[in-house]
C-alpha cells in the first residue's frame, strides 16, 4: 500500500480531500478502521466527500485532560474546517450556502456500545434557510434540520427518542397525514420549533446555533462514549487491549435525496450467495441511505440502473474494479449520487455466505490476486458446513411461520411430523414417515429413536447436551434447548407460543439457526463444488496438525475418511451396548452380584464389542483408531421407569424390587463427578478386561484379513498417575493374554493413552505422562470441571451470563484459552517434560471449532479430531492456524 | 549425639556390641532406624545383643549388580560373625553351643511390604542338637527349630504358611493335643521332619544345611523385599523419595522361654493413657516376645516384678531414666532376660492418647528435658479432639455388641433412641428424649432434626456428604456411610445384620471411630486441663496464621471464640433460612414468577437475616465476619414429597401442580455444576441485593449499639474476573444504598472478596484478584472439581481407591497438595501479583486439618478457618507449621 511522506506522529487531524490527504489505509491504530479506509480511497482518486480525521490519540488527551475538550484542538478543526470551505465553496454555518458536515466514531476494531453517527451537523435556524435558498427545497432542509435536532438530541445530549416521536405524532395529526414524508414543509418547520422545545425541556438549554458548538459537543460526546460500561466490558470480554481510543471522522454530506437525479445506494463487488463475479447490488432514486435500510420503497437492482444513469453505471463498475484490484477483495459498498455526480461513503469487505466464500477465494487464487494461502486465510472455515448440509431455501423461510427459537444445535435443515417417544421414533420411520424425535430431553436409551429420526428437538438441554453431542455426530439436525415449546408425551402433543402440535402435524427445523417453523418448509440438498475440493487440498497442503473424527460406527468411519478423516480420534464404545441385542446382556452385568456373574454377563458382550471394532478397523485401514473404555455411570443403562424394571426383572429371572433396589443403589447426586469413566475399572476390573480382550481379537482378526488395524487404547478420567499406572498395567496384562491365547506371532504395537478431562490430570501430567503414549484433551469435561458447569444445567444461567457479557461465547462451543486452555497448555508442556514427543491431540467438541483449533496449534497439539460432518471445517481451520504462523 | 571417629563411607557392614560399635543413631539413611537405634542402644551401653547392620549401600548394589548377592558381601559377613563368634563364645552352626541370629529388614522410613522378621536362624540339623546340649532343653531346641524352617520357608522362598500348618495339626492329632505348646519334644523333632518334607515339595530343595547360606537367602530377600509392587507403590504414594534401599540388621538370639529365671515384656517410660511420669507395661515369665501378643496367657504388670526379680526390675527403672534423658522423649521398650540376664530389644518413641501427648510434652518443659517448641511439635494435633468431646470408656466398649462400623463423620460419643425422621427427632427432644437421628442420608430439610438429636447416623454418604459437614461444624457426633444398615423410614425400624432396632431401641455410636454399638455404652465427658491451656498460650505464641471459624449462628460463634476462634471465616447464609419462620417466605421467594413478586418475598426474609447478622456480629464483636451470599441451588429449599407441596401451595393459594412443576423445572443433573452460588446473584441480583441490605443495616445498627461489628462479604463460586466485576459493583452500589437511606456517616470499611473454589478462579487469579479485597479458597468444592469427585457419591468408589493405594487418603479429609494445593498455590502466587498483600484465607473442612494447615503454611495463607470444635487443633497445628519454618 502507499505510504505517504507527510505522516507525522505529532499530527491529530488527518484531512483526506482534493487539496491533500493526510493518511492511508495501513493506519488503523491511528484513524480507526473508517477513518483509515476514506483516507485510502481518497488516496486512490476515487469521488469520496472531503473531510477530516481527528485522532485516537487526541481520545486520550481527552481522557489526560479530565474529559474536557483537548486544548489546542478546536483551533485545529477551525484549519480543516476552512480547507473543506475552500474545497467545496461553501461556509460552516453560512446562511447562503452552508457546509454540513456528519460526525462518526471509529475505533480500530469495530466496537458495539460506542456513538452513533450525527448527520446535518452545521445548521442551525440561519443556515437552514441558506440550505433552502442552496438547495431551492425548502422541505428538504428542514426535514435535514429536525433530523439533526433529534440525532443530536439523543446521541449527544441523552434526550430519549420517544420525546421527539411524540412531538412528530403531533404534528401529523395536525395535519391529518400518515407518513413522515407526507408531512409538508410548513408542517416540518414548525417540527424543528417543537423538536428545540423538547431540547430545552430536557437540557435547559437552547439548541446550539453555533455549528463549531455542535461540533465540539459532537466530538467530545464520541470520545466520552469510548468509556461507556458496555464499550469497556466488550473490550474486556473480547480481550481488546492497547488501544489508544476511538477516532472521530468529520466528513462533509453529500445527499441522495435532492431529487429524480439523485439516488442512493449499497452493493457488493461479487455476489455475496453464490461468490458469482457479477457486481451485484441495489439503489433507490432519491432517497438517502437509510431510507434504504427502512424499506419503505422497494430499491432497483443495480442492473437496472443504466436505464436510468448508464454514466454513473459504468462508473460503478470501473469503481468496482478498482476497489478489486486494490483491496484484492470482494467489497461491500455504499455510494450516494448528488445531482447526478457519484460519492463513495464506504467501502469494506463484503460479508458471504459459506459457498461464495470459497468460489470467490478460488476465482481470486485464479485470476492472480491473491495466493493459495491468502485464498485459505479468506474462507471462515465455520461457513464450509453449509456447503454440506442441507437448507431451507430463503424465499421459503421468509414465507415460513416462525414458532420459536431454539439453540442451533446440529446443523441442517429437517422436516417431519412428529414423534414423542424413542419408540414411535423407530417404528414410524420404518413403516416410511419421515419424523422429529420431539423430547424434553433425550438420554441414551433415546438413541435408536435419534438415529431414526429426520431431526431431533428438545425443549431443554444446551449446546452440548446429550442430544446435541450425539446429532452432532452423526450429522443429524438438531435444535435443542427450545424452551418455549411444552411437551406433553402422554397427550401426545406440544404447545408453542398457544399453538398445539400433535404427532399428526409437521414442523420444520433449522439446525444452523435454531428456528422452529410450522408445517412444511422447502429446502435444497448440498453438492461439493470443485472449489470446494480445491480448498481441502490446499488445506492439506499447508496444515501442521492431522485431522481425526469422533465415530462410534463403521457408517460413520466411512463417512468421515470420505470427507478426509485421517483416523478416529474418539471411538466411544458405550453407544455399542444400548442396541437391542446387546443391552439385556449389558444390564445383567451390571446387576451382577459376584464377580463370576459379572464375568459370565461380559463373555456376551465381548462377541458384540469385537465385531463393532472390526467394521470400525476395516474402515479405517492404516489409520488410527484411538478407542475410549466404557465411560458412563452404570446408571444410565439401566431402565428407569416401572414397566421397563418389570421386563427386565422377568427376563433376568429376579423380582423387580431387586431391580428397583439397584437402580435406586446405583443413583447419583452428581452423575457426572460420579462412578464412571476408569473408576469403574479400578472397581470392575473385569470390564476393562472384558473390552481390552474384544479389541485385541478383533485386531488380531483383520490382521489375518490383511486389514491393517491400528486400534489405540484410550483409559478415561484419569486423574492421578497411579490411576493410569495401574490400569495400564491391568490392559497389558489382558493385551498379553490375548496374545498367547490367540498364539499371535506379528506386530500389535497397541498405544495405551489417557483423557486428560480432569483438571487434576492436567496439573499433573509430568507424573501421568509417565504411564502414558499419548494424550487426548477430552475439552467438554475439562470445560465443565474447569467452570464448575454441568452441560446438562447450564442453560439456566448460560444466557444471562452471554447477555450480560460475562462470557464472550459459550465455553462449551468455542474453547476458553484463558481458563481451560491454560490447563490444555500446562499439561502439554507437563507431558513432554516427561515424554519429548508424547502425541497429544483433542477429541472434545472443540476439535470441530474453527477458534479452538487455531489455539490447538498454538498448544502444539499433533491433531484435532471431530464430528466427521466437522472434518472439512477442521481440515480448512487447521491450514488456517498453520499459516497464522502459531508457535508451537 | 556422640560420633564415633571410625565412621566410614565404604564401610558396608556395621558391627554393633562389646567389642566395638561402628554406628550411632544420626544414620538412619545409611542404617535404617532399626539399625541406627540398635547401634546408639549400644553405643549409651545398654545392654543390647549384638549383631551388625548392611548398610542401605549394599542394597542399591544388589541391584546394580542384578538382583545377585553383592561382590564380597559373604566375606565381610564372615567378618563380622566370626566377631560375634569370639564375643559370645559361641560358633555358627556349631553341634555344641551354636550361635543363633534373627534377620530382619529395616529401612529409613518405616515401610509396609517389606520382608518380616526371621529368627533362630543358624539352626541346622547339626546345630539343633547342639541347642539342645547347650540348654538342656530338647524341647526348646526343636521348637526353634521348626520355628525357623516355617519362618525361612514362608517369608523367604514363599510357601503358604497354611502348608506348615497342615503338618502341625496332623502333629497335634498323633499325640491328641490341643494347644502346640502341649506337643512333647518328639513331636516337634517330628514336626521338623515335616516341615522339611513341605520345604522340599514346594521349592524342590533341600532345607539350607549351611547356616551361611541361611544367611545370604535370608539377606538377598531382605533386599530383594525393597522393591516388591506393594513397596513401590507405598513409597509412590506417600512420595518417598532418595532412598537407597534398605539395610539389614542381623543380631543375635537371647531367649525369654529358657524357663522361670527367664521372660519377656514390653513397657513404656510413662502411661501412655494419662501421661502420668510412672513406668508401665507387663511381662510375662518362660515367654518369646510372639507369646506376649498372641494373648495366650495373661502378662503382669511391671510393679509386680520387684517380686519376681528385684534387680532386673531396678536395671530397668535405671534404663527408662538413662533412655527418657538420652532420647528425651517417653519410650516404648522391648525387653528380655534370658536365665536373669536383662537384653534390651527396642526402643523407640511410645505411642500415646492425646491427652498424654499434652501431659508429656508439658512435663518434659517442666522437667527441662525439651523447651517450648519441641512440646509442640512433639503433640499430633489431630489428637486433641480427644481432650474437646465425651468418649466411651474402653471398659465399657469392651464389653459393647459392636453391630457395624461407619465412617467416623464427626468426633464424639453419642447415646440414644432411634428417631427416623427430622419431625420425630425434633419433638422428641423437646419431650426430654436423647435420640439418634437415622437417617439414609440427610438434607438441608433435616437441618432442625439434626440439631435437635444427640447424635446422627447415615447409612449413605462419606466424610464430607451433609449428615458428616453439618455435623462437624457443630460438634455434634456423627457417623455416616454405615452401609451394613437397611433403614426403613416409613416401618420406623433398622436392620443390621439381621438384628431389628425400632424406635423404642437405644443405639451407641463413636463418631471418632465409626462404630455403632447396641444399648448404652458408658461415656466420660472431657475436661480442659492445665496442660492443654499451656499448650494453647505456648500455640498463639509461635503461629503466624490467624485461625477463624465456620460459623452460622451466635451460639457457634460464642463457643468457637471460647475456644480461640480469631473471626469467623465462613458464615453461611442458607442455613438461616430453613428455620420454620422463615422457609416460607424463601418458597414464595422462589416460587416468584415477577421481580416484584420476588422482591416481596425477599423483603420478608430482609429483618431475619438481619437480625442473625447483628447476633453474631455481637458475639464476634471487634473481630472479622466473613458472610458468604446465598450458595447452594434454589431447588435445596422446596419441599420435594407431595404432601409438603401440597401444604405449600397451600399457603401460596396456588395449586400443587404448579409447585411440583416449579420444583421440576428447577431439577438439575448435577446440582453440584448447576445454578448455585454467585450464578444466582447474576440470574436474581436482587437476592444478593437483601443480603447486602441486611449485613449493612446488622453492621450499623451494631455501630450504635458500640459493637464493632468486622463483616466481610464473600462471593461464592466466581469463576471468571467479569462475574465478580459485575457483582462486585452490584454489592458496592447497594452498600451506598443502605448507608444513604440510613443516614449512617461513620466508617464501615466492609470487605469485599471472593470463594476460590472453581478452578478457573485459581488459575486466572491475576484478573479476579483486580475486584476482590480478599480470596478464601473453598477447597472442599475445589477438591469436588480438581479431581471430578462428587463428595456426596464418592463413597462408591473412594473405598477401593484408598484399598488399591491408588490414593494416599480422601481428598476431601486432607488437602491433595499436588492437585488442589497446586491450585491454590497458583491462586495465591496470581492473586499477589495482582495485589501484593492480597488477604488469603482457607474456609473448606481442610482448614482443621493439621496436615492441610501445614499446607497452608508453606501457600503463605494468612489465616486457616474450621469448625468450633476444631479451633484449638488448628491453633496448635498452625504454630507446628510456623516452627517446622516453612518458606512463604
Amino acid at each position: 500500500m502507499a505510504k505517504k511522506a507527510n505522516k507525522s506522529a505529532s499530527r491529530d487531524l488527518f484531512y483526506f480531500g482534493k487539496t491533500r490527504t493526510d493518511g492511508d489505509g495501513t493506519q488503523k491504530e491511528l484513524l480507526g478502521g473508517k477513518g483509515a479506509n476514506l483516507a485510502e480511497m481518497t488516496g486512490m482518486g476515487l469521488p469520496v466527500p472531503p473531510g477530516f480525521t481527528i485522532t485516537t490519540e487526541v481520545c486520550q488527551r481527552y481522557y489526560d485532560e479530565g474529559r474536557k475538550t483537548p486544548s489546542g484542538l478546536m483551533d485545529q478543526i477551525h484549519v480543516c474546517v476552512k480547507l473543506l470551505e475552500k474545497e467545496l465553496a461553501k461556509a460552516f454555518g453560512d446562511h447562503r450556502n452552508p457546509l454540513l458536515v456528519s460526525v462518526r466514531s471509529g475505533a480500530a476494531a469495530s466496537m458495539p456500545g460506542m456513538m452513533n453517527t450525527i448527520l446535518n451537523l452545521g445548521l442551525t435556524d440561519q443556515s437552514v434557510v441558506g440550505l433552502a435558498n442552496a438547495t431551492g427545497n425548502e422541505r428538504f432542509a428542514y426535514d435535514a434540520y429536525r433530523r439533526l435536532i433529534n440525532m443530536f438530541g439523543d446521541v449527544v445530549m441523552g434526550i430519549d427518542h420517544e420525546h421527539f416521536e411524540e412531538a412528530f405524532s403531533q404534528i401529523k395529526r395536525k395535519y391529518k397525514v400518515q407518513l413522515d414524508t407526507d408531512v409538508p414543509a410548513k408542517g416540518l418547520i414548525e417540527l424543528c420549533d417543537s423538536y428545540k422545545q423538547v431540547y430545552r425541556k430536557f437540557t435547559q438549554q437552547a439548541f446550539p446555533q453555533d455549528p463549531y458548538r455542535q461540533l465540539e459537543l459532537s466530538v467530545c460526546a464520541v470520545f466520552a462514549s469510548w468509556m461507556t460500561p458496555r464499550a469497556v466490558r466488550y473490550r474486556e470480554v473480547e480481550n481488546i487491549r492497547g488501544l489508544k481510543g476511538t477516532a472521530v471522522n468529520i466528513q462533509s454530506m453529500v445527499y441522495g435525496n435532492m431529487g429524480d437525479d439523485s439516488g442512493t445506494g449499497v452493493a457488493f463487488t461479487r455476489n455475496p450467495s453464490t461468490g458469482e463475479n457479477k457486481f451485484y447490488g441495489e439503489f433507490l432514486i432519491n432517497a438517502q441511505g437509510e431510507d434504504v435500510v427502512a424499506g419503505i420503497r422497494t430499491p432497483l437492482p443495480v442492473d437496472q440502473m443504466p436505464k436510468w444513469n448508464p454514466g454513473v453505471h459504468r462508473q460503478l463498475l470501473e469503481i468496482k474494479n478498482t476497489l478489486e484490484a486494490h483491496y484484492r477483495e470482494m467489497q461491500d459498498i455504499e455510494f450516494t449520487i448528488e445531482r447526478g455526480t457519484l460519492f463513495m461513503l464506504q467501502t469494506r469487505t463484503g460479508k458471504r455466505t459459506g459457498s461464495a466464500a470459497v468460489k470467490i477465494a478460488c476465482d481470486l487464487v485464479r485470476e492472480k490476486l491473491i495466493d493459495e494461502k491468502l485464498a485459505l486465510l479468506r474462507i471462515p472455515a465455520g461457513d464450509l458446513t453449509q456447503l454440506l448440509l442441507p437448507s431451507f431455501t430463503s424465499q421459503a423461510k421468509n414465507k415460513a411461520e416462525l414458532l420459536t427459537r431454539g439453540l442451533p444445535a446440529s446443523p441442517g435443515a429437517s422436516v417431519g411430523t412428529l414423534a414423542f417417544t424413542a419408540e414411535e421414533a423407530v417404528a414410524r420411520t420404518r413403516d416410511g414417515e419421515a419424523v422429529l424425535l420431539v423430547r424434553k430431553e433425550t438420554s441414551p436409551e433415546d438413541i435408536d429413536g435419534m438415529h431414526s429420526a429426520a431431526g431431533i428437538l428438545t425443549s431443554t438441554g444446551g449446546m452440548t447436551s446429550h442430544a446435541a453431542v450425539v446429532a452432532r455426530g452423526w450429522g443429524r439436525c438438531c435444535v435443542a434447548g427450545a424452551g418455549e415449546i411444552m411437551i406433553d408425551e402422554k397427550a401426545r402433543k406440544l404447545v408453542v407460543k398457544g399453538k398445539t402440535f400433535t404427532h399428526k402435524d409437521t414442523l420444520s427445523i433449522d439446525g444452523a439457526t435454531g428456528e422452529v417453523m410450522a408445517g412444511i418448509v422447502a429446502k435444497t440438498e448440498p453438492k461439493m463444488s470443485a472449489e470446494f475440493l480445491q480448498v481441502m487440498k490446499w488445506s492439506d497442503k499447508y496444515r501442521r496438525m492431522k485431522v481425526r473424527t469422533n465415530a462410534d460406527t463403521p457408517e460413520d468411519a466411512a463417512r468421515a475418511r470420505d470427507f478426509g478423516a485421517e483416523g478416529i480420534g474418539l471411538c466411544r464404545t458405550e453407544h455399542m451396548f444400548f442396541q437391542e441385542d446387546r443391552i439385556a446382556a449389558m444390564r445383567e452385568m451390571i446387576l451382577a452380584e459376584t464377580v463370576e456373574h459379572r464375568k459370565q454377563a461380559l463373555a456376551k458382550l465381548l462377541p458384540f464389542q469385537r465385531r463393532d471394532f472390526e467394521g470400525i478397523f476395516k474402515r479405517m485401514s492404516g489409520l488410527p483408531v484411538t478407542i475410549r473404555l466404557l465411560d458412563p455411570p452404570l446408571h444410565e443403562f439401566l431402565p428407569h421407569d416401572a414397566k421397563s424394571q418389570k421386563e427386565l426383572a422377568q427376563s433376568l429371572g429376579v423380582t423387580p424390587a431387586k431391580i428397583a433396589a439397584r437402580v435406586q443403589q446405583l443413583h447419583e447426586q452428581n452423575p457426572m463427578l460420579g462412578h464412571r469413566g476408569c473408576r469403574l475399572s479400578v472397581t470392575y476390573p473385569e470390564i476393562l478386561e472384558m473390552q481390552v480382550t474384544a479389541i485385541v481379537q478383533a485386531a488380531i482378526a483383520c490382521k489375518a484379513k490383511k486389514i491393517d488395524a491400528r486400534p489405540e487404547i484410550m483409559i478415561p478420567l484419569v486423574g492421578t498417575a497411579s490411576e493410569l499406572a495401574q490400569l495400564r498395567e491391568l490392559t497389558s496384562q489382558t493385551m498379553d493374554q490375548v496374545v498367547t491365547a490367540k498364539k499371535f506371532t506379528g506386530k500389535l504395537d497397541i498405544l495405551i493413552g489417557t483423557m486428560i478431562e480432569v483438571p487434576r490430570a492436567a496439573l499433573t501430567a509430568a507424573q501421568v505422562a509417565e504411564h502414558a503414549d499419548f494424550f487426548s484433551f477430552g475439552t467438554n469435561d475439562l470445560t465443565q470441571l474447569t467452570f464448575g458447569f454441568s452441560r446438562d444445567d447450564v442453560n439456566s444461567f448460560l444466557p444471562d451470563y452471554l447477555s450480560k457479557e460475562i462470557l464472550p461465547q459459550d465455553p462449551f462451543q468455542s474453547l476458553d484459552t484463558a481458563g481451560v486452555g491454560q490447563l490444555v497448555e500446562m499439561a502439554v508442556r507437563g507431558g513432554r517434560i516427561a515424554k519429548a514427543h508424547l502425541k497429544c491431540g483433542i477429541c472434545g467438541e472443540h476439535g470441530g471449532d474453527p477458534a479452538s483449533i487455531q489455539f490447538c496449534e498454538k498448544a502444539g497439539l499433533d491433531y484435532v479430531s471431530c464430528s466427521p460432518f466437522r472434518v472439512p471445517i477442521a481440515r480448512l481451520a487447521a491450514a488456517q492456524a498453520a499459516l497464522r504462523g502459531a508457535k508451537h
